[in-house]
Order: structure tokens, then C-alpha cells, then sequence
């Protein structure tokens, strides 16, 4: 069974944290975590990107330590870090998922239209 | 006198300010107006950088909403859009200037150990 590198949680950067965040749909994939609240098929997150450029978002966010990706059979399932990023960044997370949550409806609203 | 563009409160971008947010060097800058809570010149805050790449990192402050800049006299003085940002986005600015003090005794310690 393959498994994916994930840096330990001391590892983890501020600044690859807010990196990776600073993008529509990493942050759309973290809000979609965050609700599911455990693991999550990349299937199941509907980008309307490439399976290519999905596939880069996701290790963006896993090699910043955002999301933790495990193989099980065929499929990659996803799920939040949340206590790692919680006990390093306290709030950081909740209030960018708040925020991003606000602007979410304002985002499919202009894509809806568009 | 020259008057600098500033994004209004509505055209603040989360994704803009994660992505100004995500550097080292304006994450200084962003610490270092929070703690002087006004005005502070460019010239006050040590960036160890040339003067153009220190202005450049003013720029993408100033262009993402995180900070004004306003000119008096020859100087140009900085401070944080506070107000705005903690109304469009609770809790994000607290959280990573926290963040970010914690772990600027880290890279303090390894830059003065370089």
C-alpha cells in the first residue's frame, strides 16, 4: 500500500499553512472537509477542474499539513488536520472557514451566473 | 500629493489577503503594525532588505486590503485596516498575528544563530 508524505506536525509553516489556503478551490476543499468532518473521497468534491489539477490541489494542501490523504483500496480519502492546525494556529482555521463559508455563497452565486 | 490605490472593504478578497498574508517577510510587517496599533513609517520597521523589495511587500499589503499607506510630508506611513478586516473576516487577523509572534521567537532564534 502506497503511503503519502505528510510533514509531522512540527514541520508544519505558517506561511505554506496561508499558502495554501490563499486559493478558491483549496479553500472550497477545506470547507467541504471541514463539514464532513472525516474522511472524504476526492470523488465525493466536486472541483469542476481536471483530475490533474485536483490532484494538485489536494498535495498542496497535504504537503502544507492541512489535510491528511490515505490510500484504502482504490480510493484516496481526505481529512482535515484539525487538531494539529488547531494546537499550532489556534483560530486560524475557524475563521478562515467562516470566512470562506460567508463568501461562498456570494462565489457559486457569480459562478451560477456566469 | 500622491494618493495610494486601496482595495474599498468590499473588493477585499479572502483569498488575496491569505496570499499577502503567506510570507515571512509581511508577516513582520503585519506583526509589527499590530503591536504599534497607528502610524508607522516604513523607515521603523527593519525588514534586513533592499529598500525596492521592502516596497514591494508594502505593495501587496497595501493592494490586498491589509494595510493603508498614506503619504505625510516625505514620509510614508503605514497601518492596519484592522476594522475592515475584522469585519469581513472575524478572527483571521488575531489568529495568524498570534501565530505568527509565537513563532517569531523561533526565527528570530535562527536567524541570530545564521
Amino acid at each position: 500500500m502506497r503511503v503519502l508524505d505528510h510533514p509531522r506536525p512540527e514541520d508544519i509553516r505558517l506561511e505554506a499553512v496561508l499558502h495554501a489556503l490563499a486559493d478558491p478551490m483549496r479553500l472550497e476543499v477545506v470547507r467541504f472537509l471541514a463539514q464532513a468532518g472525516g474522511e472524504v473521497a476526492c470523488s465525493e468534491i466536486d472541483l469542476a477542474v481536471s483530475k490533474s489539477t485536483g490532484t494538485h490541489h489536494y498535495r498542496v494542501l497535504r504537503e502544507a499539513g492541512i489535510i491528511n490523504q490515505v490510500y484504502r483500496g482504490t480510493a484516496k480519502l481526505n481529512s482535515l488536520r484539525r487538531e494539529d492546525l488547531d494546537a499550532l494556529f489556534p483560530g486560524l482555521l475557524d475563521s478562515v472557514i467562516a470566512a470562506a463559508a460567508r463568501l461562498g455563497t456570494r462565489a457559486s452565486s457569480a459562478r451560477h451566473s456566469g
